[in-house]
């Protein structure tokens, strides 16, 4: 159970507190269903009004609210409360509760290097030549391959694969049964395929091509910057030849998956189910909505925003804001999307229409 | 091996046996390949024809079907044989084997508290503070957290990862490998970002942010009902300050996504690859088809069925079919379908027709 | 680390090396990264002009490339330099690392029957009466249920769960955390429900159900042929009363999700996050690209191909090629999508036609 006064709390954000510091908060809580030794969250007017029916003493708010007129003791104005919460939940973090140092029944090779105080929880694996970076937890279950590196402050969760050869910065978050390393989905057959005929061609592929696929290994690993998260489920495959290469700060979602050979820049956030085919480019501060796809081989610039499940099927020039299947930039998509609930009316008010300027033809 | 009666079975289902009530019956089978110590599933009169040319000698069919026409000896006849399926797959399920007791290999805090009947099988975790409910089964390589809290009659797959302080009713089933209470995927930046302006202007964002993302902590758990089910691979994200919340009765196939500090109500079919943004509500007897998308921050009310791939960018009111992306009601968006069809062919007809027109009024 | 000349890597490759045969190589890499130890892959005219900014002394290269003048000393020149690849990587694979031998940390149960030279890594579960065949390496962490029988040659690699009673044939490669085997998601109401109805009607359900749903057992298992690959966290589902069935040759990537009773042809190749609904039946020598999806109970033929995010509401005939939501004839899909573009245009262009020929009328 945390523990802190207001007073810390404010002060751990770079704040101050308003009313009285001494107050003594042992969690956080909507303010509604909030108790009186935790801090509610009252960022936005219209939630600080559910003040009054819970129990709060102490509530963070947006900067100059009236904080007194709730019936609270003391407050903690934050000018963007969103991003305070960031530093009030890190304080506030009770963490998983991993059992602490090298378990027992775990299976650390004796030719891995772990800092002295590193947490290794049961039944995890780490393997040959691994190097694990200080103060890093690695959670029960876990498994980390030959060679790979973890950078310093790593917290890898239950059940999560890190594959060998693998490269990983500092701060490293990876949730419950990621898998970082798997090979690439990489198979050629003697000749031409069905699929490269129909790329070509656009149409009809026709015959039966009969040909069995051969196996394209990954000898190449996966390169991750610092401060990188990966989500729960979600799968980076390794590359074939040079590693697959994922940049510092990129937040990764849940259920995503990343292609063999992508290269993914820095700060850009990946949501859920996003889908990622082989050897594609994602630029830097790129913001891909929940069940994105993107083709293979193509590039993604800067700054460009997709919304929920576009389809990109192919580049986007940096900085544009793009939706649809296929992608499009939005304000037209939008525009597309009314259209079509129209488009059954179009067609009629067409026929209609071809039939008048005939009828007018013929009386003329 | 199952070892039943023919009318031992259908006294287990409330029914009773036509025929030869004392066929020993060691498992089920379809029709056209089943043994002669089975019973065959010959639930609709399509089906049936099959049953001569297995060796069936009983059969679980249709209300008022003539079983003895296909040279049966005994039958199970039930009104809606689909539902009568549910139960005799229960009576007839061999289940997975797995060692009974806690495992030697385990580890089981000593603070966690398991009834007496629990089993644990190999190299599972069961954190400081955990609850499992009498007759709960634990399989291999689970991980519960701290302090987390499951029901009776629970059955946890190999692989499945239940993170700290969540808690989960009655007869919970948990697939291989899901994963409840993983992080929730949120982050701030310390000024408006990217996509807080893609989502303001729906259009250009134009600039480079230049801003790392700051990690918000998810401070609350998972909270699931009675007679809920988990799929293989699937993702439920823990809350921000309050659980995540699933429903009573509410079933979740595989490699689905609940992001966090969702609702769910009760007796809702998510299926396949659904995913869910954050904060969403979704109502109680809803049905999602696989790979359906919902954005986060809206609501989904009672009884909505979505086809399969809908991709709901805003809420929608109770009892709604919704098909195509975005979410339309189902029989328009057939409309639409239709119509796109004949779309290249609309825009030469009003090509033609705009000619057609400009040069009548040019002869007039 | 790999070591072998480069008339060796030739050889096993069934090519010739041209100029200096007894170069070493240690690994593959790109032309501009390449050490001199390496062989550099420049496998088209356009990635080989970076040869001479790397210091490759060796590459593979097209059939009739003037290696030579690249300042070479060698060289592997190949018809169909990708599939020469094929072979080249596995040649070059250095693997995952895993321990060899029963590892004393494993759980295989008595009377599960192993071959001699079977491998089973830390922390893994094999159980009772699972067979696996000569040669196959269980990684670390993987669950084989009970009476699952895998053919000679498999790698099962880290976290991978199969499930009881699954039957598969040689040289099976299974990436981290995939489910086979997990329970089909199939549930009944007592009366019909509301999906059932909307099925039906294609339209609005209305009235509240208020059933809960009775579940449907999974008795039947998975059958996998020979040669068949199962990506990371990829799932495929049990049968109802048969097996799931995946054919000889068949490749699956990551996170795709294969629905109870399906049967998939061989030779085919399923592309990241496809999604497969229940009951539903895929040809041979199919190719799905990513995310698509695939409704359940319908047939694709042989030979198709679907791009990517293509969306099957219904069955699709041997040999086309599609895409889009619906999924439609690539040609035709791709002029509904131009089409799509300029709908708001039409949409303006056929009222102003309206107008004008109204007013047309009106002035006759």
């Amino acid at each position: 159970m945390p523990d802190f006064t207001l007073a810390e709390i404010a002060a751990s954000l770079g704040l101050t507190a308003a009313g009285d510091g001494d107050i003594r908060i042992a969690g956080v809580a909507e303010p509604e269903t909030c108790p009186a030794d935790h801090l509610a969250l009252a960022m936005k007017p219209e939630y600080a009004e559910a003040l009054t029916r819970g129990d709060a003493r102490a509530a963070m708010m947006w900067d100059g609210a009236d904080w007194q007129s709730y019936g609270l003791d003391g407050a903690i104005l934050a000018k963007r409360p969103r991003f305070a919460l960031s530093g009030l939940s890190a304080t506030m973090d009770p963490g998983q509760g991993y059992s602490t140092g090298i378990h027992p029944m775990s299976d650390v090779h004796p030719e891995a290097e772990l800092a002295p105080d590193v947490t290794v929880a049961a039944f995890s694996v780490i393997g040959r030549g691994a190097k694990i970076g200080a103060g890093s937890v690695i959670g029960p279950q876990v498994h980390i391959g030959a060679d790979t590196e973890i950078g310093p402050g790593a917290l890898i969760h239950a059940g999560a694969r890190i594959g060998a050869r693998c490269t990983i910065g500092a701060h490293f978050i990876c949730q419950p049964n990621a898998v970082i390393g798997g090979d690439g989905f990489s198979f050629v057959t003697p000749e031409p395929s069905t699929a490269e005929k129909a790329r070509a061609a656009l149409g009809e592929s026709g015959e039966a091509t009969g040909q069995p696929w051969a196996r394209i290994h990954s000898l190449g690993g996966v390169t991750i910057g610092d401060d990188v998260e990966v989500g729960a489920n979600s799968t980076i495959d390794r590359g074939t030849v040079r590693d697959t290469r994922i940049g510092t700060g990129t937040k990764i979602d849940s259920l995503v998956q990343i292609g063999h050979n992508c290269i993914i820049g820095e700060h850009s956030l990946l949501c859920g189910m996003v889908g990622i085919g082989g050897s594609t480019e994602i630029g830097s501060f790129v913001v891909l909505g929940g069940q994105t796809g993107v083709s293979d081989n193509i590039r993604i610039g800067d700054n460009v925003v997709c919304g929920g499940a576009t389809v990109v099927l192919s580049s986007i020039p940096a900085g544009r804001v793009m939706l649809g299947y296929p992608a499009t930039k939005m304000d037209s998509q939008i525009e597309i999307f009314k259209a079509m609930r129209r488009l059954p009316r179009l067609v009629r008010d067409v026929a209609e229409l071809r039939k008048t300027v005939s009828k007018d033809r013929k009386t003329d």
